[in-house]
C-alpha cells in the first residue's frame, strides 16, 4: 500500500486557479475529441463554448470512462467475455474507479460547482475504523484510534527521554527544550513524568475501556496501551501515513450519489455531441486536418471523420495499439507508459453491520490481506436497508494481477473469505458483489499511465506537444496521474496551447 | 482553549450499547417532568413507552432546551433585555448550543435512527483550516497542514537523530531501532538521511508551493518547511491536539438543517404532552407524591401540577434558585456546580469568502484572539449564496464574561473585528449576526455543570440518588458534562432506577 499511495502521489495538489475560458476561435474551425472521460468533455465543453465546432467519438455507450458508477440493473462485459450484471438494490452504487475528490482539486471542483455537482464529504480517516495485520496482535485487527494514540504517545516518550538525559543539547536549546517537552505531552497524553501510559489522559486519546455514562453509571476505564515493541513490529503505524497526506486530507469530497454524477452533469452539457458505441480505430493527418477512422463499438463498417484539429484523450494503452500519424518522439512516448494494474470489488450486505455492530461511518479499513482497504460508504448514515462497501482495492504489487486473472465470481467469493478476517458478519450478511480488474476493461486496458521518473524524464514532453493536428490529453498527459484533476488539466492545458497555436496561424490556414 | 478541551474532556465515549427500553409500569402511576430537553424528553418518552402517564413542563415556547438553532426571523430576549432577532437568509442556521455529536455518543445517535433525523459529517480538523498566533509569523495565519506537518517533521527527525547517537539504546533494541527510525520516515516524510526539509516528500505532506499541473503547465514546486524553533514558540502545536481527542474523531456528526431537529424529532413523538411556556417556582413532595408549583414564563397566576413521581431536569444553575423539598445531601449537590461561561456568535456573509477564495470546506480555524474558533459551515459546500460561521466560540478564561457583559451588538463587532485577523474579507462581506452569552439565556444561566474533581467526589453521588419522589437528570448529572449524550444518558439512567424503585414497591403504595 505505501508503494501505491506514493507512486499516486507524484503530486497531490493542482495549480488551478479561478475560471477557465478560451478567447474566440476562428470561424467554422472544427475538433474532433477522442473520448468522453473528463478530458475529452472538458475539451469539448471549452472548445465548444469558445466557438469551435466540437464532435466527441465515445467507445462506451455512456460518458465518464474511468469517472464510473455501478448501479443495480446495470451489464458489464470485461474482456474475456464474462459479463456481470450488477445486483444492488436500488439507491446503491459502486466507483470502481475514482471514489474522492481532495479539495485542492480546484479545476475539477470548479466545474463540480459549475454544473451544480452536489457534493458531500468522503471520510478517508475513519478513527474507529480498523487496522488489521494477520501476523500482529493474533490477527485481532485494532481500532485506527489506538495504533495512532499509541504510535504517537511513544514515540513522543522516547523523544522526551533523549530531551531529558541531554541527547539533543545540541540541537535544541534550554528554552526551546521546555516547549518541546510541553508539546509532546499535550499532543501525545504524556504523564507529568513524560510517560505514554495506560491512564484518563491517554484514553482521551485512544478512547476508554469502560465509557463514561450518566447518573451512577459505572465509572469510566482507561484502555490499556499498547506495547511499544509490539507496535513497531506490527508494521500498523504505516496506515498512519495516509491521513498525513496532502491528498487525502480534510475537506475529501464524493458527488452525492456517485461519482458518475460528475460525468453526467459533463454530458448534459454537451448534449448532441458525444456519438456514443463508436470505436476509433485509426488517426491520420495532413497539413488539411485530421481523419479518425471508426466504427461500431459492436462491430460493423469503417466510417471516417473528418476535422481541423483533434484533441484526443485515449488511453496510452489503447492509443499505442492503433495506427496513429505522429511525430517518432510522439509515437515513442505512446508506447513509452505501461499501465498499472488495479481491482476494486464492490459487496453489497444485507445491513450495514460496520455501522451497527462496529460504529464505523464510513471511511477506510487497512488489512494486510489481499483486499488492503475495506471503504465504507460516506452517505446514507444510519439507514436501516442494505450497505455496498468496497469490499477490496487491489494494487500493482499486491495481488491486482492475480485477481485481475480470476472471474468475477472468484474474486468476489476471496472478497468475502478475506475479508471475514476483518468482519465475522461478512459470510452471514454478504448479498452480493461486483468486482472490475482494470487490465480487464475494454476501454482502458489498466488502471492508469504508470511514468517512471525515467519515462517522465524522455517522453513527457514529446507526448504532450502539439503534433501537427493532434494533441493529447488525460491523466497520462498529467503530472497527477490516476486524478481526475489530471485529466482535466491536462485537458485545459492541451487545448489553452492548441487554441493558441490555431489564432496564431495567418488567416488562411486556420 | 487547551483548557476547555480538557475540562470537556472528563471522559468522551459513553457506555450505551442497543436498545434501550422500562419493563411495564404499575397501571395509573403518573410521572411530572420538568423541562424538554433532551434529558426530560427521552425520560418523557420512555417513561410514556413503559405506560407511566407523563406531563412535562417546559420554560420555552420550543422543545429542546440547549439542543438550540436559530433562524432567520427567530428572536431571542436575553437576561438583561436585550432582544436579537435573527436577520438569516432561508435555510442559513446558527446552533448556539452544541453543534457536533461524536460517532461513539450511542444513545443520541440511536434516538437520530429512531426517530430518523438526517445526520451528515461534522468536520472537526480541516487541514486548510488557519491556526492563528498574534504573535507569531508576524501574525499570518499558516495552514493547519503545515503545523501538523512541520511539528511532526521536527520531532520525527529529532527523535531520528538522539535514536542514531545512541541516545535510546537502553530503551530500544537494535531491531527495534531499525523499526522505528522507518516507520518515522514513512510518517513524517524524513529524507534517506533522516531529515525533515522541504522537498516533494514534505511537500506531499505540507503541501506544495506550485502544485502540478496537466499538459506542459509549470512543474510542481515544494513548499519551504517552517523553522523548528519558529514552531515551536508559537504554540501552534497546541492545535493539533484537538484531533488527536477520542470526542473530536472521525467520524463526528451534524444533524442536516440544524441540531435541534433532534429536539423536533423527540417532541413530535411526544405531541400533546408538553406544556410550554411554564416556569417551574416550587418543587414539593411527601409520600404520597409531588406537588410542583409553575406560572406562565411571561407571568400570571400560580396553579399545581401534582404527579406520583417528578424527573427533574432543569439546570442546576436554576434549580438551586427554586425551593425543593429533598434530602440536604441533594440540597447540598444542587448549589455545589457552577455554571460556565461561554458565548457563541454566529455570523452571516454576503458570500461563503472561505470556500471560494481560500478553499476551506467546513471544520474549524483557530485563533489567539478572543474569537479562539472559526466554524465554517459542514454543509451546501460550493453553494453560490449566502453563508453563516460560526465567528466565534469564547470559554470560561478567554474572555466569556467580558462578552456575556457586553450588548449583543458590541459582541458581533468584537467578532467581525477580531475574525478579520484570520480572514481579510470580513468587513467588505459581513452580513449580520447573533450573539448567545450563555450567563445571559433566561432558562440556563449559564453554559453547563463545572463539576471539578473534588465537587464531583463530595456531591455527585448525592445529585443522582432518588430522593424521596424526585429524581434529576441532565448533562448536569452525567460524567459527559455539556454533552447532549450525558443529558440522554443520565436521564435514561435516573428512569431506570427510577422504575426499579417504583415497581420494587408493595403493590398498594406504587
Amino acid at each position: 500500500m505505501y508503494q501505491a499511495m506514493t507512486a499516486l502521489s507524484v503530486a497531490g495538489e493542482s495549480t488551478w486557479r479561478g475560471e477557465f475560458a478560451l478567447g474566440q476561435a476562428p470561424k467554422g474551425s472544427t475538433v474532433l475529441v477522442l473520448g468522453a472521460g473528463l478530458a475529452g468533455m472538458t475539451a469539448a465543453y471549452e472548445l465548444r463554448n469558445a466557438g469551435y465546432k466540437v464532435r466527441v467519438l465515445e467507445y462506451n455507450a455512456r460518458a465518464g470512462g474511468r469517472c464510473w458508477t455501478i448501479r443495480g440493473g446495470d451489464r458489464y462485459t470485461e474482456l474475456g467475455g464474462e459479463v456481470q450484471e450488477c445486483q444492488f438494490d436500488e439507491g446503491l452504487y459502486f466507483n470502481p474507479g475514482p471514489w474522492r475528490i481532495p479539495y485542492h482539486h480546484y479545476a475539477l471542483l470548479d466545474y463540480c460547482k459549475k454544473f451544480e455537482v452536489k457534493l458531500e464529504p468522503f471520510v478517508q480517516v475513519n478513527h474507529n475504523a480498523w487496522v488489521h495485520n494477520s501476523q500482529a496482535f493474533a490477527g485481532k485487527p485494532q481500532r485506527y484510534r489506538e495504533v495512532q494514540a499509541d504510535y504517537q504517545g511513544h514515540i513522543a516518550e522516547l523523544l522526551s527521554k533523549a530531551v531529558n538525559q541531554g541527547a539533543l543539547d545540541q540541537d535544541v536549546t534550554a528554552e526551546d527544550r521546555q516547549k518541546l517537552l510541553e508539546s509532546l505531552r499535550v499532543w501525545a497524553g504524556l504523564d507529568a513524568d513524560n510517560l505514554y501510559r495506560t491512564s484518563p489522559a491517554t484514553s482521551l486519546r485512544r478512547g476508554f475501556a469502560v465509557d463514561a455514562g450518566g447518573g451512577l453509571m459505572p465509572a469510566a476505564q482507561p484502555s490499556a496501551v499498547m506495547d511499544r515493541q509490539a507496535l513497531l513490529h506490527s508494521g500498523m503505524w504505516l496506515y498512519l501515513m495516509v491521513g498525513q497526506l496532502h491528498e487525502f486530507q480534510t475537506t475529501l469530497f464524493q458527488p452525492v450519489g456517485g461519482m458518475d454524477m460528475i460525468a453526467r452533469a459533463f454530458a448534459k452539457q454537451l448534449d448532441g455531441l458525444i456519438e456514443f458505441n463508436t470505436k476509433v480505430t485509426r488517426i491520420q493527418q495532413s497539413d488539411q486536418g485530421v481523419t479518425v477512422t471508426c466504427e461500431n463499438s459492436q462491430g460493423g463498417p469503417s466510417r471516417q471523420v473528418k476535422a481541423d484539429w483533434c484533441v484526443c484523450t485515449l488511453p496510452l494503452s489503447i492509443l499505442s495499439q492503433l495506427p496513429v500519424e505522429c511525430s517518432p518522439a510522439m509515437q515513442a512516448a505512446i508506447r513509452a507508459v505501461p499501465y498499472n494494474a488495479s481491482v476494486k470489488i464492490g459487496l453489497q450486505f444485507k445491513r450495514r453491520f460496520w455501522e451497527q455492530d462496529e460504529q464505523i461511518y464510513g471511511g477506510v479499513s487497512y488489512t494486510d490481506s489481499p483486499m488492503q482497504q475495506i471503504g465504507y460508504p460516506n452517505c446514507d448514515y444510519g439507514s436501516r436497508g442494505k450497505g455496498v462497501l468496497l469490499g477490496g482495492y487491489l494494487w500493482e504489487n499486491n495481488n491486482a494481477f492475480e485477481f485481475t486473472a480470476m472471474s468475477p465470481a472468484e474474486r468476489i467469493k476471496k472478497a468475502v473469505e478475506y475479508g471475514a478476517q476483518v468482519h465475522a458478519q461478512y459470510p452471514a450478511e454478504f448479498d452480493n458483489g461486483i468486482a472490475v480488474g482494470w487490465h480487464r476493461v475494454p476501454w482502458s486496458n489498466g488502471c492508469y499511465g504508470a511514468w517512471t521518473e525515467a519515462s517522465r524524464a524522455t517522453h513527457y514532453t514529446s507526448l504532450c506537444q502539439i503534433d501537427g493536428r493532434l494533441v493529447l490529453a488525460g491523466e497520462h498527459a498529467s503530472q497527477l496521474p490516476a486524478w481526475q484533476e489530471g485529466a482535466v488539466l491536462s485537458a485545459q492545458d492541451a487545448i489553452t496551447r492548441l487554441h493558441a497555436h490555431i489564432v496564431a496561424r495567418p488567416a488562411a490556414d486556420v
